[in-house]
């Protein structure tokens, strides 16, 4: 139970923000936003999704985007991405750091709403996913669990099923000569709470304490930053969040229910705290400012609002 | 270090959010907003101020909100006043349990520019200030610290200056034979962050570990929520907090900036880590609803807007 001195955090506002903003936004604005991000050197941004237009229209921009932006040499940039055809229209742009993400549900309702797919489904068709990352030369860098901490449809999820989802992942994934060093623990709906976060972030840590836990975070129920919380103290080490607070509450249709944790939140609590993250807060909340003006909309994230009173100023020195 | 099976939580919103709100509230909405609050089985609630119209304009229908609310059997009503006059006319209107608090404010600056005294001259006006009290029977219930964590004129508040001011106002309290029980630290402008939370809390239970600590925590950098959890892990039995996020971040010129932590998102909180608060969560969020109508604004809390998820209700059994 100690602080990290320094944690990664991955901004996913570009795609997962993106990908649920009600207004449509021009790709021309998607590249400045993704720019402007790059600026305040983040470690990684996950830029967009090459995934069917058909399902997800408001991706379907992906080459241009990928097209658009530029790369900075101290990010790396990140993609999603479903099958070999997604990994062709990625590489294709010759802009992305590919990494092998294997996907599991830990609630059997949410995973076929989300997939189709039941979670022994997800197994079964895991073989396939590892086959096509082989045949592409991308090894397989992240077990992730999605609803990891519960779901609107299930309610809590029992902390020792993810650990069982993550041992038979890990399991799959060794069978093919891969290790993945990265679990990410996704609360996809804002399910967790303090107590919910330190328990299972404890069983992981003592399962595999080889191993580097990701917390993908949603504040729909006012908690992302206390759960961020306990996992710095609990020394995690990787955050996704999304700058402004972007996006919303996924598969809920819950019209204004919150989306990932803020980023410049995030960040300026690290900070508070001694753990440094690389990232340049202030020009981060110019960031927000811009990306409100394209939105139309405030966004939800706190220090944004309160940089009036350059009360983040004081940090950055750390 | 162990949650409290039952917290006190104040709404604060009726006077802290009203005094702040830019858009004019009828004196008929406020009575309104309060009676709802009450049918929601608040242990306390803060309804107005007996101040100088002429300083605080958003307050002068102080009386009539009091002629217009419904008390309820459980519920105690307090209200602000500052001076004999103020005490004479929340005494008139028959409606409020009258406690006495000696404030005193951390920051030298913030204390100018606030109440006109530095704070030594806030310590020789305590003495009037107990006299009227006393001339009235009322005893002296709490002594509270006003930007106890830090503000931005100053920055972070040494806690050792807080145990001193606390040390002083009770011995002020003790020569008049007066017992404070109550101990409020006010996170005045949202400075407070989880360590310094955690340090100023552990230091004023180890050195009175009989009295109450109330945290008053805003949410102007977003760790409102984290912070609340740590005073809930150290055992912190009282909050404040408002209705919906309502208010703002108080003498600060912030605009937009947020306000004391939203009530629902506390209470919600509470509920999840298996604290009992007594406030009927599902009637609250109606609550946030209506008062969203009469502002015509949305409000910042989290789980009020995510209540099409029905995400909250699982914990209506606690």
């Amino acid at each position: 139970m100690a602080f990290p001195k320094k944690v990664i955090i991955r901004e996913v506002g570009p795609r997962e923000g993106m990908q649920i903003e009600e207004a449509p936004v021009s790709t021309e604005n998607k590249i400045r936003i993704v720019d402007m991000i790059s600026e305040c050197n983040f470690p990684v941004i996950e830029v967009t999704s090459f995934v069917s237009p058909k399902w997800v229209p408001k991706m379907a921009d992906a080459e241009k985007v990928a097209a658009g932006f530029k790369r900075y040499p101290e990010t790396e940039y990140q993609c999603v991405y479903l099958n070999a055809k997604g990994i062709e229209r990625a590489q294709a742009t010759g802009k992305f750091d590919l990494e092998g993400v294997l996907q599991i549900t830990a609630s059997e309702t949410f995973s076929v709403k989300n997939t189709n797919l039941t979670i022994d489904e997800t197994f079964t068709k895991m073989d396939e996913r590892i086959c096509t990352l082989n045949e592409f030369n991308i090894p397989v860098h992240t077990i992730a669990v999605m609803t990891a901490f519960g779901c609107t449809y299930e309610g809590d999820t029992n902390p020792e099923l993810v650990i069982q989802l993550i041992e038979r992942s890990i399991a799959k994934a060794n069978s093919f000569g891969e290790n993945p060093k990265h679990i990410l623990l996704g609360d996809t709906v804002g399910w967790a709470n303090p107590i919910s976060t330190e328990m299972l972030v404890g069983k992981v840590q003592d399962r595999w304490p080889e191993k580097d836990i990701i917390l993908h975070l949603h504040d729909t129920r006012g908690m992302g930053m206390a759960n961020a919380y306990v996992g710095l103290k609990m020394g995690v080490t990787h955050y996704d969040s999304s700058v402004g607070g972007l996006g919303g509450c996924p598969f809920s249709g819950a019209k204004g229910a919150a989306g990932n944790i803020a980023t410049e939140d995030l960040v300026h609590m690290c900070h508070e705290l001694g753990i440094s993250t690389g990232i340049d807060l202030e020009k981060l909340l110019k960031v927000t400012e811009k990306i409100e003006g394209i939105l139309g909309r405030e966004l939800p994230s706190k220090v944004s609002k309160g940089r009036s009173l350059n009360s983040y100023r004081r940090i950055a020195s750390n």
